[in-house]
């Protein structure tokens, strides 16, 4: 199954003003969708992020990749890296191993989508067989504006305070039947985020809750939040930044510690471990280098007795289908996975139907490969909108400061 | 692709007097081979232990798998678990990973194989592609008596000093092309080992050396052989017992050390990785728990900067065409690979011609799923020889105390 075409659509949706440490989400949230076709006139499907250095290596490297088996993953993965390699070598902020890990990624979900659909079995099949029939994951919210400044409010509302946050929860939970939460902090100081914790505590009682600020509280403050908050966290996400950090932070609290920030490479791993840092692994095989290699990473954590959740960016359809059956096929993913499905709000790139929230969780498709369809129609609106957006990167902190021009970048902020 | 049928099938082979820390070998190697039948009438082949212990769990585990979908790994993984992990309970002496993941492996193989087959690719496609044609493997050199007592000699001849061992390594060499060499050491007292690598070194200057005594040297005796042996050795594999000695060792000597004894399980790289007890691991699918989970481990052994090989015991060749495809699409599998193929003197279960020797390599079988053919008549003779042998588990020190009564149990020996 050669690969003979390989098309990349970048897409722009709507996105709330969701806040974070960073500063708030811009009106229009970018992905990009790749589509292989093989020799046999199969396609699969990989979704990727959107801006546009990202882009940019995304299709230089599917240039490289024609010709390619549909198998021949290990020649692809060697083939990005030759290309983002270099090119990361002449941007030295980089990250080498994340940009290569990161354009891999969208390819290696497509090739397995062929692959599943050539064979007649669902993606999860060729990771080793589900062990769940359906993934949980968790309400994933966020302090909010009513609506993008200029705007109309969005029918999320506003969300700026505990009450905020708990109403906010309860629709969530009312229209998708999560059984876990998250707050994405970072946000307001370290008191008005314990205050919503609480709140949530009291208003769900027994719901695992999660708190992530995005490593902007300094090592004293993370220690002093987590023991206020003892007994209310299933685990505190990033409160600091770095593997020294978080390993101070970890000797000291009661809670696990969980990271999508300081463990993102298999080179974090040994000083990660060493150092006790962190207790449970947020995966994204977005940056992971795929499914393949992130189920690698999952017995890794295994070995070294870290638990295993998922991480998410802002994305559609063809992503919630693959962290559905990576997840599906991880045994020692035990904790809820995050998505922000909920803000995406209906829109998506696919024929709607196949994958739904029941009781908060996913049911892993059955159908072939990745169990889902594309629809060329709500693609095309996609595209026409991301080239009508005039966004072409995700920039957090500059929209912010369009708004609140003394929004500060100082890390740490408390 | 159901399971309906798993026939396991003891074989037994003509095996030379090979020398080794725990004794000889018996005049017998034992070996079962294991075939999955799918309902679309698709057969798959293992090979695994013959021990009768393990062959019990093996017989055990496969009527535990009838109705499977061959891709369904993790379920067959928590079946053999619940039979095994069941049994190692009752067994406190065995070490429950190992079992489970020794009876999995044969499995999982055969899983593959039929994966493979029914979408006409080989093995090393659903490993992610090789990254090389052909996988290079070492000349195994063993001391040994001329042949078993009472027998006639064997074409290899005695080695049983540093000529004969030189002569064993010039006639493999001569025969298989290898372009590395492994001493089983562990027979001799250390001086005489030395004295063999010493010769190997001047006999075939250039060529890449191990020795490997299977942990009959303490730590001090390690030390001092290594250094003896200092520039004349790739690796020390295993010189003295567990992760603690082996650790002293390391940073005491100039020269890497390598381990299919101290690291068997995932759980061993914690310890092992803290305590920078190694520097290469053998792999082994046999008791990593098959392909799938030997490719995380190399993930694994990448991230944690170990280097890697591969472990082997007495085999046939269904497990050489597996450890190809696996030592083929792991990148980082970078050191010749071990064999005792010469010691099986062209006995096979296999239809002749589809695994040769080139150079030392085995160029990576093309066909679908493992590339290779059972020769159903050869198989019924092994299986004939195995139950007439009189051998159902290997004991090598038994048998050589029938020899050598005194022969010592001792550890550390030297
Ligand atoms: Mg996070
Ligand atoms: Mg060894």
């Amino acid at each position: 199954m050669i690969i003979r075409q390989i098309r990349i659509t970048p897409v722009a949706f709507l996105d709330p003003p969701l806040l974070n440490a960073a500063g708030v989400h811009q009106p229009w949230a970018l992905r990009a969708i790749v589509e292989i076709v093989t020799d046999e006139g199969l396609t699969g499907l990989g979704e990727t992020y959107g801006d546009l250095g990202h882009l940019g290596k995304v299709r230089e490297c599917a240039q490289a990749l024609i010709g390619l088996d549909v198998h021949a993953l290990n020649t692809m993965y060697a083939r990005v890296t030759a290309i983002v390699g270099e090119d990361a070598q002449r941007v030295p902020t980089a990250s080498q191993e994340r940009s290569i890990d990161r354009v891999f990624s969208a390819f290696e979900v497509a090739c397995l989508d062929v692959r599943g659909k050539a064979a007649g079995v669902p993606v999860s099949d060729l990771l080793g067989g589900r062990v769940r029939d359906a993934v949980p994951y968790s309400a994933y919210l966020f302090y909010k504006w009513a609506g993008h400044p200029g705007a109309e409010p969005d029918r999320f509302g506003a969300a700026l305070d505990e009450a905020g946050i708990v109403a906010q929860a309860r629709l969530l939970i009312r229209e998708y039947g999560f059984a876990s939460i998250k707050l994405k902090g970072g946000v307001f100081p370290p008191d008005e985020e314990i205050a919503a914790i609480r709140a949530l505590h009291e208003a769900f009682p027994g719901v695992p809750l999660r708190l992530d600020p995005n490593a902007t509280w300094s090592v004293e403050t993370s220690i002093r939040v987590a023991r206020e908050l003892d007994g209310a966290l299933q685990y505190l996400e990033d409160p600091t930044a770095g593997i020294t950090g978080m390993a101070e932070v970890a000797a000291a609290v009661p809670m696990p510690l969980a990271t999508n920030m300081c463990v993102v490479t298999p080179e974090h791993f040994p000083p990660a471990t060493a150092a006790r840092a962190i207790d449970v692994l947020l995966l994204d095989h977005h940056y992971w280098g795929g499914l393949t290699r992130s189920s690698h990473i999952a017995t890794m954590c295994d070995a070294f007795g870290l638990g295993m959740s998922m991480h998410s960016n802002s994305h559609l359809g063809i992503s919630l289908a693959a962290m559905t059956h990576l997840a599906a096929t991880t045994p020692n993913l035990t904790y809820a996975c995050d998505t922000h499905t909920p803000w995406q709000n209906g829109q998506d790139v696919l024929t709607p139907g196949t994958l739904r929230f029941t009781n908060g969780s996913v049911p892993v498709p059955t159908g072939p490969g990745l169990g889902v369809e594309l629809d060329r129609d709500a693609l095309a609106v996609m595209n026409e909108q991301y080239e009508k957006c005039g966004i072409v990167a995700r920039d957090d902190t500059s929209y912010m400061r369009r708004i609140n021009p003394s929004f500060p970048s100082t890390r740490p902020r408390w």
